[in-house]
C-alpha cells in the first residue's frame, strides 16, 4: 500500500537532518561560530554576479509574456540548445537540442530516466557508499535497489561484486561521479572496465542495460583528477545534471536530462520523458530560471574555496593518522572512523562540537561523511577539534 | 510495461497540439492577425507589474545564498505561512502553515494529492467534461479514471449517475470548478449534494473518500456567479491550486496543496506530500519565485478581459442560435456543435480559420471548446467567422 508506505518513509529518522537540527540547537547555546556544521551538503558559495545580473536585466527587458509563458513540455529550446552545445564543446560529442530535457534539479532528471528505461519489477544497481535519497528515487519507481558493496581501498568499483550482482533483472546501473559521499571521481580505467561489463551481460541476456549517471558535482573537479565523462565511455548513457552545485542555486530546481547522441533511440527516449512528466506532475523548471541559466551556463560559482577546506582537512587527517581516500572533487571527504562504529564515533565527536555524518546512512558502515562546504576559516578553527577527538582515542 | 506504456503515449496525437500546430502553419499563410486559434488555454494578459518589481527588488537587495539556497521539503515557510492566512482570510476557515504543500504548479499539486489518498489500483471519479490530462495523471499514478457522463443540461452534476459509479474500490474524486472546458462552476447546492453522496457512501463503505480540488481558476469568475470553495464544505478536500492563471505566469511552475484543516490528520497528509515528492523528483518551485509570489499573493493579472471576451462570444452565439450554459468562469465556453459530430463540425470551421476544439476530447462528443484568451481586437473580428459557420448550416 503506497499511501502507507509514505506515512511509514515519515516515521524513518535522517540522521543527516537529525544532526543538522542538533547543530542548529548547539548554535543557540554556544554561538552559531563555534559549531563545526560538517552534516549537509549545502553549496556555501555566491551564486556568480552574471545570473543575478542577467535575471535582473531580463526582468527590465523582456515582456512578462516572454518570461513567464508556458516554456515547451521537453524545456525552453534555446536552453537545449546550450545545454547540447556545451557538452558537445566540452566533452567532444555530437549532442542536439533533441537529446536534452530540461528538468527541476538532478532528482527529477533521475526520475524521468529511471523510468524512461526500466519497468515496475526491474532492478537498478548502485555502488556503495551511495547518496542514501536513490533508495527513495528508485524504491518510489516501483524498482528494487540493490547495492554493490564498496571497493574500501579506493572507492572506485568492486568488479567481480559487480558481475555476481549483474543479474538478469538488472536494466540499469546507477553511478555518482564525483561521488557523495566519498569525493572520488570514477577513472577511465573504472568507466571502462565497467562498460566492458555492461556489453558482456547486454549480449548474455539479449537485453538493454543503461547507465544513468547521476553528476551534479561535476563541476566541482581538484587538480589532477581524472574524471573522465561517463557517457563518452559508455552509449547507454543517460546524463542527470544539476546546475545546483556547479552554480550555487540548488533551490532553483534546475538541471537536465542528456540521453549520449550514441545511444540507440536517444530522441525517443528524451521524447518519453515529456510523457513521464505528466505523469509525475511536470517536472519543468521555471522559465525564467532557464532563460537566465541558458547565457550564463559555462560559467560557475567560485567553486576553489572547496578544494581549499579539502586539502586542510585532508593535510590534518592524515596527520592524525586517520585512512581517507584522498577526493578528487565534491565537497565530500569519508574518512574511516577510529573504532567499529561509526555512529558511537559521530555522537564522540559532538562533544568537540564537530557535527559528522556516519558511513551506515550511505550504505558503508564504519566510516564517516565531512561536508565541507563551509567557510575557510571555521575549517580551519576545526582542526583543533579533530586533534582532540583523534587523541581522545589514543 | 510502462516504458512500453510511455511509447505508446507518444503516438497518441492530441487534437488540442495538432489544431495548435495547423494554426501556426495558416498563420504563416495568411498572417496571424487573420487566425482565430481558439485552440490554447494559454494565459494572455501580463503578470502584475508588482511581481517584476518584487522580483527585482529581491535580486538587487538579497544575497543570493538567501534568494537561491534549498527551500525546505513542504515550501518556504513565510510562503506557505502566507497561503495559509490568504485563504483562511477569504474563506473563513482555519488554515495554518502546516496544511500547505508548495508545488510545481497544478499538476505537481495533483500528482501528490492523488497518491497522498489513494492506493495502487483504487479508482478516482471525475466529471465530463473534464481537462484531458487528468488521463494521465491518474493513470500513471497506477489509479483507474472512470468519468461520470456529463449533465449536460448544465454542466453540474449528474447526482444519480454519481451515486451509481461511487462504487468501493473509488478513493477520492476529482473535480474541477470553476471548469476547463465547460466554464461553469460547481453551485453550493451541487457541492452540498455531492458531499452529502460521499459521507453516505463513506459511511457505507467504511473508508474514507477524499475530494481533490482541482482549481487554477479560481480568481477568474463573472459577475454573479456562485463559486462556492469546495473546501468549506466537505471536509475531506485536498485544494491544488496554481498561480499559473491568476498571475499569468504558467511557466514559472508555481502552485500548492492545501489540506483543509477541518480534514482529519490534515498535517500527516502534507507531511506525505514531502515523501511523496522523493519518489517522483521534488516538485519544489523555484526559491526565487516562491519568496516573490507569497509577497503578490492577493494580487492578480488583470482578468476583466476573459469577462470582456466571453460576453462578446456568449452574445453573439446566442444570436446565431447556438446552445451553450453561460460561462461563470475561466476562460473557456463549450457550447453544441451545429452537427452530431464535433470534429467534423470544427473541420468546417477552419475553413472560416476558427480554430476549435472538439468535445470528445473532453469526454463530451457534440459539443467544442472555445478558448477565448485571446485579444478582445481579434474576438470582434472573429464574430463574423462564427456568423459564416453558422450560415454554412442552414
Amino acid at each position: 500500500m503506497i499511501a502507507e508506505l509514505y506515512r511509514n518513509m515519515l516515521g524513518a529518522k535522517s540522521v543527516i537532518r537529525e544532526t543538522f537540527a542538533y547543530g542548529s540547537r548547539r548554535a543557540e547555546e554556544i554561538g552559531y561560530e563555534n559549531v563545526f556544521d560538517y552534516s549537509l551538503g549545502n553549496p556555501s558559495v555566491p551564486a556568480p554576479d552574471k545570473l543575478t545580473e542577467r535575471l535582473i536585466s531580463l526582468l527590465e527587458t523582456k515582456s512578462p509574456a516572454e518570461l513567464h509563458g508556458y516554456s515547451p513540455t521537453l524545456g525552453n529550446q534555446e536552453a537545449r540548445e546550450a545545454v547540447a552545445k556545451s557538452l558537445s564543446d566540452r566533452f567532444h560529442m555530437d549532442y542536439k537540442a533533441e537529446h536534452i530535457f530540461m528538468t527541476n534539479g538532478a532528482a527529477s532528471s533521475i526520475a524521468h530516466a529511471l523510468r524512461a528505461v526500466t519497468v515496475p519489477g526491474d532492478t537498478v544497481l548502485t555502488f556503495a557508499p551511495y547518496f542514501p535519497e536513490y533508495q527513495p528515487y528508485v524504491t518510489l519507481a516501483g524498482l528494487n535497489l540493490k547495492i554493490v558493496p564498496p571497493d574500501l581501498g579506493r572507492f572506485q568499483m568492486d568488479f567481480e561484486k559487480l558481475e555476481d550482482m549483474l543479474t538478469e533483472d538488472v536494466s540499469a546501473v546507477l553511478i555518482n561521479t564525483p561521488n557523495n559521499p566519498s569525493g572520488t571521481a570514477y577513472t577511465t580505467e573504472t568507466l571502462e572496465e565497467m562498460a566492458e561489463i555492461l556489453r558482456k551481460k547486454e549480449a548474455e541476456y539479449g537485453h538493454d542495460i543503461y547507465v544513468i549517471s547521476d553528476e551534479p558535482y561535476r563541476e566541482i573537479i581538484f587538480t589532477g583528477a581524472d574524471s573522465p565523462y561517463p557517457a563518452s565511455i559508455y552509449d547507454r548513457t543517460i546524463t542527470c545534471y544539476s546546475f545546483s552545485k556547479s552554480l550555487s542555486i540548488p533551490g532553483e530546481r534546475i538541471g537536465y536530462v542528456a540521453v549520449s547522441p550514441r545511444c540507440p533511440d536517444a530522441g525517443l527516449l528524451i521524447d518519453m520523458c515529456g510523457q513521464i512528466s505528466r505523469g509525475i506532475g511536470h517536472n519543468c523548471p521555471s522559465s525564467l530560471i532557464q532563460m537566465a541559466v541558458k547565457d550564463v551556463l559555462n560559467e560557475t560559482a567560485d567553486l576553489s574555496v572547496y578544494e581549499t577546506n579539502m586539502n586542510l582537512l585532508y593535510d590534518k587527517l592524515m596527520e592524525l593518522g586517520f585512512v581517507c581516500v584522498k577526493p578528487q572533487g565534491t565537497f565530500y571527504m569519508f574518512p574511516k572512523a577510529l573504532e567499529e562504529d561509526a555512529g558511537a564515533f559521530c555522537m564522540r565527536a559532538r562533544e568537540y562540537d564537530l557535527l559528522l555524518v556516519p558511513g551506515d546512512t550511505f550504505g558503508c558502515p564504519g566510516y564517516f561523511r565531512i561536508s565541507y562546504c563551509v567557510d575557510t576559516e571555521k575549517v580551519k578553527r576545526s582542526l583543533s577539534a579533530f586533534e582532540r577527538l583523534a587523541e581522545s582515542y589514543r
